[in-house]
C-alpha cells in the first residue's frame, strides 16, 4: 500500500463545501473523482476537515491510499488538467502510511476577512464579510483576546454534524490576532483545533461586541455557559479562509 | 442643466463589457438603468472609452446630464443598493456642464495582470493571464520600453469598430512597466490615449517577445508596417485593468 498527501487550494464560493454530500457539487468529490480516474483504483479522498458551502481554502490537506506507486510530479500536473480552475493541487507527496490528513493534524490556521467601509470591492465581495456598521478596534482586540487559550468552547460550535466535538469540546486557540489593513481587517486564528463553525461563531460574537451590541463580559459568560443558543450568530462564510494545517 | 461625473469600480468577469450593446448585459446599461430609476430623468451615461468584455475597472469614469440637481452622497448610496455587488460606486461628483468622460480625458493608465507561475491560484484566474512557459523577464522589460513614446499605433489597433482611431493612430505612452511580485508580473500602462484592444494587443507582442517566439526587432518592424494583421494575437480580456482617468 503506499500514500499520497495532496495539498488543495480552492474557491469554495460555487461549491458546497469540501465534503461528500448527496445531491450537491462538493470539492472532496470533485477531487476524489479526479484521483480516481488518474489512479484507477476506488480511492477515498480523506480531507483535514469539512470546509463549508462558500469557505475557501490555500491549503487544505488530503490523503488516500492505493496499491500502485504513483508519479507525484505527473499526478499533480494531471489533476489540474481535471479540477476546474477554482480547484488547484498545488503539490502531491508520498507520505507514511500511517499519516492522516484529519488525525494527525496538530494545528490548523484559518483567516477571517472583513471589510469594514462603506463600499466593498467587487473583487472583494467573495472574499470578505462586510460589516457596515461602526467598529471599535480596540474592543475587537480586547474581545479577541478573550478566547486565546484553552477553553471548552461548545457555545461556540454548532452540533448538528458533530458527534465527535460533542463528547470534547475543549480547544485551545493559541492565535487569535487583530490585523486592519485599509478598510479592512483580517482576524488570524492559530488553534490546535476547532470545533464546527467555531470560527464564524467566534468571528459573530466579536463583531458584536466590537460594534457595541454585547459586551466583553458577555464573551466570558458565553463560554461559560456551554450552550450554542448563548452566542450569537455566525459570521458568513464567504470571509472564511483555511490556510495551514500543521503536522 | 446639471452634470455629474461617476466613479465605478467593476468585475468584468460576467459582462459583455462597457459599452451598451443590443441582447447582452454591459455594465454602461446596468448603470445607466439605475441612474435613470433614480433621477427620474432619461439621461445618457458617457463613460471615458469602453472595456471589453471580462476586462475590469478599478476608477471608469462617467458623466451624465440632466435637469435636476441631485444629492450626490445620496445618488451614491442609492446607485450601490440597486447595482449588482460586482459593480461599485466609489462616488459622484458635480461637475461643469462642458466635462466629458471621454472627450476630456487626459490620460489613462491600465494594469495588465500575468500568472507565470506553472499554478495559477483559483482567487486570480479571472484576474491574470496564465502564460505557464518560460518568459526572460530582461528581454520582457527591454520589449517594454520600444513601445514608450509617440507612435503611431496602427498595427496594435483593432479597427473593426473605431472609425475615429481610424483616422489619427498616433498615441503617447509615457510609461510601460513590468513590476514582478512573485510568480506574476504586472504591466502598467499610461498614456494620453489608447486605441481600440491596443493594451492587449501590445501585451500579445511583449509576451511573443519574452518568450522568444518574436525578437525586439519584430517590434519595431510591425510598428513601421501600420498594419493589424503584422501583430500577434491579443491578450486575454480578465488580466486587463482600467486602473485610472485624468483630465
Amino acid at each position: 500500500m503506499h500514500k499520497y498527501a495532496l495539498h488543495i487550494m480552492y474557491d469554495g464560493s460555487n461549491y458546497s463545501g469540501w465534503q461528500i454530500q448527496p445531491h450537491s457539487l462538493s470539492i472532496q468529490q470533485l477531487v476524489q473523482d479526479a484521483v480516481r480516474t488518474l489512479v484507477k483504483e476506488d480511492v477515498n479522498v480523506v480531507g483535514s476537515g469539512r470546509t463549508d458551502a462558500g469557505v475557501h481554502a490555500l491549503d487544505q490537506v488530503a490523503h488516500f491510499r492505493c496499491k500502485e506507486p504513483q508519479d507525484i510530479h505527473y499526478l499533480c500536473k494531471a489533476l489540474n488538467g481535471i479540477l476546474p480552475k477554482e480547484i488547484r493541487v498545488s503539490s502531491v507527496e508520498a507520505v507514511d502510511i500511517h499519516f492522516h490528513a484529519q488525525r494527525s493534524a496538530k494545528s490548523k490556521e484559518y483567516h477571517y476577512h472583513l471589510a469594514l467601509g462603506a463600499i466593498v470591492s467587487p473583487f472583494e465581495r467573495q472574499y470578505t464579510w462586510h460589516v457596515p456598521y461602526k467598529i471599535d478596534l480596540t474592543l475587537l482586540k480586547e474581545a479577541a483576546a478573550l478566547f486565546i487559550g484553552t477553553h471548552d468552547f461548545r457555545s461556540f460550535a454548532n452540533s448538528a454534524h458533530t458527534g465527535a466535538a460533542a463528547k470534547n469540546s475543549v480547544r485551545t486557540i493559541y492565535r487569535l490576532d487583530v490585523v486592519p489593513k485599509d478598510n479592512n481587517v483580517t482576524l488570524i486564528f492559530h488553534g490546535n483545533g476547532f470545533l464546527y463553525k467555531m470560527v464564524r461563531n467566534i468571528v459573530g460574537m466579536l463583531i458584536n461586541v466590537a460594534s457595541g451590541k454585547k459586551s466583553l463580559s458577555d464573551i466570558l459568560e458565553t463560554l461559560e455557559a456551554k450552550d450554542r443558543r448563548k452566542a450569537p450568530m455566525s459570521a458568513p462564510p464567504q470571509g472564511l479562509f483555511l490556510v495551514k494545517v500543521e503536522y
